[in-house]
């Protein structure tokens, strides 16, 4: 389960590992040695060896030219999440403008951008679309599987509305996330600045990809389905007809109608998407952030350091902790919604698991969807408790520190990871460990068994039966 | 679901800025830039100028006159809770002397009081009527559903009697109080000290509105029901046959009997919703004096402070600590009553949701009944949890104290804070903090779930069955 | 639930109004003011004057002669437990000779000693008893309901086993309890010596009456039955017949048989009583030689005390932490036995209350026994979680030590209780403190919920069905 | 359920009496009194009789000569596992060379290595083998009991290809656990370096004899069975359709099949053996290692230690926790299989226990087997907890550091033993201590009472239905 986490940083390794020229192989020869001979030389001779070695590290980046992309980079999370926010904004979310400019100050927010009018049109479309939902579902009999169209589009509205909250706070956040970076200890090569962002634009273009793949085939499952139960002689009026039956449930079909569906459908089906991509590029984010520090810690473990740069890794992990809380402030709704959206999905798709499929594109659409809403939901939890892990990770060096530089601010610095709870939260209901995913497993199978008493095979073959992409 | 003390931090912000006259902009401009300069400045300059600070601002009060009530108030808990007390005794409740008072030694409990032996009288008028009940309820088969009216007068007698023991300590908790609230840094402004009374006595308001609105529903809702269900040719006798059933089941009609029963059932409804409302009252309170102290903390966050201003600051939030648990010994089994009858109510009416509503009369007075429920559920919750996540938001400014005023004092007083508990608990079973939303929303869930396997549809215009107002 | 602990301490209270002499009461009022000066006074001249006041407390006992039990009492556990072990021995268990001797140095085991012997006899004679029960249940069908007698005869076993071990353990124990007990600083009057003795006895007294009572009804109730069920003209018989189904399933009636299945009926009912009330009787042992340290420290709240002091109050502390370990490695088990045994009960019990009952004097007997069950679970949990309460309370004395008085040994001793774990534990599975007790509640709700949709109403009337005492 | 780790510990003390020599009885006698003295003594002195002690001491083992093996072992753990991992070999895992070797520095792994190719051609033939249960279970209806093939299979594959992985990193792994013992305070007599290789050795040899057992009653109840439903005339072809049914539902009967499906049933039981054993092991590795550095503390308890004594120890404890991390970081997965499979096992078992059973041969079998599982999920359960409990254990000897000698290191020392949670993990989703076993008790229950509800009684005499060995 910690496959995710795990792949990348082999990628990582390998790629270390064909980058690094031979001098800095030799410079971390040199280190090793050094930090060997640092338990019986005094601190002081080794800081000044410690300077020169930074300095001839500082010479390294003009050197390693393999990648386009690494060079460009400067680490900020501003910078890696640009075109995350662009794909957004396409989609009618998080109209922010200047997501792609160099520098945080460029981002602003108004009212009467057009990208801030947009959004609020499709909010507007998004509430016209729940209503006809909400009117289709209460003229039926409710169950635990029928109010899924109300739960779905629902959701989807309430994370459009906040996102449309979070754009406003974002200059600010962005400026916030800046100060914190531009303070803490920097990476001295490429390769470190470049990692964040490929990883997060690795997690975005894969979730897109697997969500597009979905859409297609829920499509050619709903085509499938929709020529069986020829309610007129057009097909692609059959087609459109099943999966915005909510509309049509009020109105007389016709082709705008039909468009404005599909429309709302890809819209609705991304957004529903990308807000659990949302929470795991955030949570790379601060997890990155925490590594920084705990590289830096790394490199120094076990040596003879002096009080001053313990206090400065101290405020740098504090200002980290303040990030940490500012942001699960900012999106800890969106992470609430997209953590019980995933549960109540989970259980109602095991559910229907029960069913006999009715073809093999049924099945094959069926069993994909149901393997990626797992996969999305692990991968969500694992990427949020790295935050959480990462920020405890501070402890293993702070053990190390020698008797000899023991000093009152490593107490304290101590003190402070032990006792604080660095994670991200839905709503300060619960925080985002790797102990929750136990919890929401054991609460998925828990529900299951009870749920499957009230199950009675649906015939999916049944035309009249609301049938939902 | 942070929404409702959201809601009124931002009424606060807005009403701070319209007040703030623009010397008070000024000297906070001052503060800002002192602040600033505070880390390379010596601790001992900056107090003076803090000093004269202080000065001017002792004399900005007589300036801002915009409200009229904000002038009155000393920021007391004595006094915003004076009127809350009042109509609680208007409903035989907690028949405390003296609740309007200016001063808390002004309060005094005695037996001979009218308003206690008025109290008594409810009493033992309650314990009747609970008898009635009881022995309508052993004499019919005994389900989850059909011991709601037990529960029900059962919890609102048990509130009596320790509302009751509760008016006996109040003088004396009310004392010791009024000891702690003026020991803390004081508000400089009205707006301040306004605060907290303002939030009381919206949350009363809103409170027995909603109550009110809920109770006129339900008459509308019975009389509806009563006047399908002929008994007799009254209608008025139908209606009192159908809501006090527990009285005429064991006498024949009489206008005296009907009249005491609806008292007892208004006054009945208003105590179960007054326990939770209380709950929320001294939550308030107790909150709002740990934000006192958190707001003077945070005006001095990052500053050189001397030991003596945080061995103060300590004992202040020992204070407070020690109110907390004071209050909590006193109220923990109005609390304890006040949780597991919202979880029983909803288990209950959730359950009954799944009923078909037989009138538009019921199916709103049913909905609104639910939504207030949970709503009222949440907001005791919310609120009560507030208490304890305001006494950890001590650590936010103690993690800001700069090396070098890190003194042994701060260090006792974050370690406190760290290790103590500080939260309203039911009975030291269990604690009120945000975690426990979520445990008791899934044992809702859970519970519900498998409740649903023993519901059988309910015909409600069974005109023999028991309704309960 | 509270009220088990509380009406003692009031009662205590109460007590020490009347038998407290003028002269003490004075010493109080110096007390008092001598506190309040403290905060002003040197730590010195304090000190002289609290010796003094030590003289003349020292002469007080003397002059309160008003009870003669309160006069004996040295305090010590080994004196109040004594005749309770005494009447265990009486029902064969615990062999220990010497329990009701003045010092625990005259304690002693031996396999040879009568007691023994009669132990190992009415071992033997269970074990053959327990196989009978075993026989007879494995020759029906097996459920929730019917593995009761062998529920209830193994866990009587087995804890009789336990005991005879722990009675071997127990010389050395109460040596170890002495040597802590007489380092402890001491009670200055008879009467704080003579509380726990008495808690004691009282608890030892309402659980032998209640049980006492509860087996009277039992056999009301089977005599009731078998008269009903007659299988042989011999009422007598009948009712024998009936209680000892499991002997006279593989033996013909024999007068001698009848006899012996009663005593083991009757010390297996006792014993099964005997190991929730052995549990709370050291739990009140443990809890008071907690408070007994903490009634020292708030005699001394808030003054400047000498780290000496705070030096011993910690390894007396820490003795009674080890004497806390050894007693939980000791009787653990039986914590663990008697805990699920009162959980399964309560399930089957429960269960059962939804059958119709035949008769009247089945009804008062099946209530009275069910809530005898669930008070005495009750008081098991609240008694062994006031260890844990004492234990934390002394914290709330750490934290009003002034700044002056604030040395390594109280910082030590204030980190030691938070962080050390005192409670009384189930084999360390689980821990015995409050909030234990909303857990095996919710845990019984749960599991009540699910087994209700598996009842069957049997009809207990029904001759042939197997009838359990 | 502590009995498996007490009773070793009774038959090692029991050993330790009879090995002990009188000399060492009076050296104990010596320290006991010096002990008791250098609570007045001061520390210079007692230290050079410590110092004269060791020396006796060290001349102690070569007197005692009573077990030869004994004296071989040097108390490392690479020799306590070496045949274990020569079993383990042979059964096609775990393929390192040298693993009975002196040194761990002699241990290898290699590709080319002929039992890294048995062991790839056994994942090859077990990757086929899951193949064709796969099938099977698919083409028949799915339920919570048919899976158990594929769960069974498919843990087993898991195993598998994670013991490869580990395989690579043994050979580090076992130098970095020589680094830390070399390290830790070594013992002082051929016993204490005994224990640990001993403990292993019985783990493995009961686990193993008991594995053994359990499969020859389940050929002798499959044999049975197979008899009874002649499919053809040949008895043991017969028995072997039966117990591969998954090879014979795509191939027609043939010899060489029948083979390959016997050694891959013996070699999977094995395996699904061998890792709680292998996690028990490891487990008890760790905790001995623990438990070395307590019995060197214990040996100086309330001692006037140096600082130097307890930052040495400090940093002993703390590379056992490095230690403990690793080797959980290396073996988690299994642990996760294994807690699992149990899990799922138990549930499986304990639900087909309602079935009636058809034979003498299958009640035997399927109720060894259940207890069988029972024991060994405990044994794994308590033995990996024991790694936890033997780390919380060091602080019983750090409480009682007397006042003199509290110093920086010894609280550093406590701090860190009490924030650090050491122990075994299921892929840090849950922790292994003595909780879990009551919360896997609970769950295990929970699933049962709801399970049983789907429950049908199958009849095992009906030869059409799979039968799974």
């Amino acid at each position: 389960m910690k496959i995710l986490p795990k792949l990348e940083r082999k990628l990582r390794r390998l790629r270390k590992k064909v980058t690094r020229t031979s001098l800095v192989r030799k410079l971390d020869l040199v280190h090793e040695s050094a930090r060997k001979k640092a338990f019986q030389e005094s601190c002081e001779t080794y800081k000044n060896q410690i300077k020169t070695e930074y300095e001839l590290r500082n010479k390294v980046p003009k050197l390693s030219k393999s990648n386009k992309e690494a060079f460009i980079s400067d680490g900020s999370f501003h910078q890696a999440v640009g075109r995350v926010l662009l794909v957004a904004e396409f989609f009618a979310m998080m109209p922010v403008k200047g997501v792609t400019g160099k520098h945080p100050s460029n981002l602003s927010f108004s009212w009467r951008n057009i990208r801030t009018c947009f959004c609020v049109v499709f909010i507007a479309s998004s509430v016209v679309n729940f209503g006809l939902s909400l009117f289709k579902v209460l003229n039926n009999p409710i169950s635990f599987n029928s109010i899924k169209p109300i739960i779905f589009r629902g959701s989807v509205l309430l994370v459009l509305i906040v996102a449309l909250k979070l754009a406003r706070q974002w200059p600010q956040l962005m400026m916030f996330w800046h100060t914190v970076e531009k303070d803490l200890p920097q990476y001295k090569t490429q390769l470190g600045k470049w990692k964040m962002g490929h990883t997060i634009s690795m997690v975005m273009l894969v979730g897109m990809m697997l969500s597009f793949a979905e859409h297609i085939l829920s499509m050619i499952s709903a085509i499938n389905y929709a020529s069986f139960c020829n309610r007129t002689a057009d097909p692609i009026q059959n087609y459109f007809l099943r999966t915005n039956d909510e509309i049509f449930f009020v109105a007389s079909y016709s082709t705008p109608l039909a468009l404005w569906g599909k429309f709302q459908n890809v819209y609705s089906t991304f957004i529903w998407n990308y807000m659990d991509m949302f929470v795991m590029i955030v949570s790379i984010g601060l997890a990155s952030k925490f590594r920084q520090l705990n590289d830096d810690l790394r490199n120094f473990k076990g040596l003879n350091m002096s009080p001053t740069y313990w206090s400065e890794r101290r405020i740098q992990y504090r200002n980290i902790c303040i990030l940490c809380d500012k942001m699960d402030d900012a999106i800890s709704l969106i992470t609430m919604v997209s953590f019980s959206n995933n549960l109540y999905f989970i259980c109602v798709q095991l559910l229907r698991s029960l069913n006999t499929m009715p073809s093999v594109a049924h099945a094959v659409y069926f069993y994909f969807s149901l393997i990626f809403l797992i996969g999305r939901t692990l991968a969500v939890s694992l990427y949020s408790a790295s935050v959480h892990d990462e920020s405890r990770l501070t402890l293993r060096y702070l053990r190390c520190v020698p008797k000899e530089s023991w000093c009152p601010e490593v107490k304290r610095f101590t003190e402070e990871v032990i006792s604080d709870q660095v994670a991200l939260s839905g709503m300060k209901f619960f925080h985002l460990t790797r102990k929750l995913v136990l919890s929401v497993a054991g609460t998925i199978v828990t529900y299951e068994l009870v749920l499957i008493q009230f199950h009675e095979d649906n015939d999916l073959w049944d035309c009249d039966q609301s049938y939902y992409s």
